[in-house]
């Protein structure tokens, strides 16, 4: 089928956004719209620029025979900074404070509106980090967590809290909660990795870091390293997450049932 | 910024494909891409005839005073068949086989360009539905759900098998298990969804319905009707599937660990 120059564009946007960091050949697209290596070429460069102007994502073009092109999204730096208050101040309602330590959020972190833009930004902080997988622990960072690693074109592991039958073999380790002081489990099935891998932890909440460490210590077990941990709302200091190479994109200021106070503002 | 055709194109077909299902106004575009409300009229008649003609969804526009137009997401025919296709050939590996009964699929289900696919079938499917919430239960059915929220635009609810702290008050429930003959248990956070609502169930798997009955039986804590199920692979009776209202992407025809078969299909 024939498409015409706008029409090309159009397709080029639609099929670059829909797959993240996915690299299409160009003999893909001339195929697919039916037009010349070198019209193709003028499209991408004319998509490029539209990307850059709608100041979300670039286009990147790989040179070489396995070489072709990708899109690598991006919040525009005003929208990401308005999701970001937007969402402290919805977490900032007292209402939300449970026994005095634990913030309700469920119905935020678990829409698609949420972590799509949740998703984008962890993709784009940690884009350079050559990711082999993007990994979270069940049950609450699950969405986060797809989210990110379709952006960054992924495949994501979930770490089982229990072992579970429908996962085959699996290396399992304990490890001591530092805000509960409770002992904790981690499953992973043998199957849901390959040894070697760089991977980045995905998390919804990080206080005492004793799930970091949790992570750590069964992904060396598969030979793997955590080359950076992304999560929504931080409450440590910033030396532990430092050393950690944590990026957190909230904070937890304060919460205090007592005075009725909650306070989750942007990190900086 | 003003913007070329060619390039109001590409900024139509960027957004829309972003936001799957949102309804953005006229007024939206105009402002955004700094043109006329006639002219914009014009460039969403060709992406909308671009659309159609990749046969990957469609553009509806929605008219009156809270009208504008939305991206409805959908594979086209070919793509889906050759997914379901694929996606039943690596599936239908013996070596997946766990203790005669079970299947091992996380790698596969948790892979986001998988899940990305999965959901938007699912919206497809159940477009014409009017639907409020997706709602799944803990875990492996997390990702597909969340996908299938995105392209629905609709929030995502997780029920959990134990109530959790983070959760604040919750609403439970206990259910037996027709497969396994246990006593399962539902929780599901009073907060996470309003009442009368219309929900669509994704999950990974079903087999004697035990665990249907249990969300049913919690969403009517909720005044709320299930008015569709997506599950991936079913192996249950089509009058089982039928009274339930769902549609399976896949079946299990077969599996037996000693004889080395295990036979997944594509849905008829």
């Amino acid at each position: 089928m024939k498409y015409k120059r706008n029409e090309r564009i159009g397709a080029l946007a639609f099929i670059l956004t829909n797959n993240p960091n996915k690299i299409f050949t160009y003999s893909y697209f001339t195929e697919k719209l039916d037009a010349a290596k070198s019209t193709i070429s003028e499209d991408i460069v004319i998509v490029k620029e539209l990307i850059e102007k709608l100041d979300s994502g670039s286009i990147m073009t790989i040179p070489g025979a396995s070489g072709g092109v990708k899109y690598i999204p991006k919040l525009s730096a005003e929208e990401e900074k308005e999701f970001l208050c937007e969402i402290s101040e919805k977490l900032s309602n007292p209402e939300r404070i449970i026994v005095g330590k634990f913030v309700f959020m469920t119905d935020l972190i678990y829409s698609p509106d949420i972590t799509d833009r949740i998703g984008k930004i962890f993709a784009s902080r940690f884009t350079d980090e050559d990711i082999d997988y993007v990994v979270t622990i069940e049950t609450k960072g699950i969405p986060m967590a797809s989210m990110t690693a379709k952006a960054l074109n992924r495949p994501l592991v979930v770490i089982r809290k229990e072992i579970k039958i429908t996962e085959g073999a699996t290396v399992n380790i304990k490890y001591m909660s530092k805000s509960t002081g409770t002992i904790q489990s981690l499953s992973l099935s043998r199957n849901s990795m390959k040894e070697n891998s760089r991977v980045l932890v995905i998390d919804d909440f990080m206080r005492g870091g004793g799930t970091i460490d949790g992570i750590k210590s069964i992904m060396k077990e598969f030979k793997s390293e955590v080359v950076g941990i992304g999560v929504l709302i931080s409450k440590c200091s910033d030396e532990l997450k430092e050393t950690n190479k944590v990026k957190s994109l909230l904070e937890l200021k304060e919460i205090d049932d007592d005075k009725n106070i909650l306070k989750i503002v942007p990190s900086e």
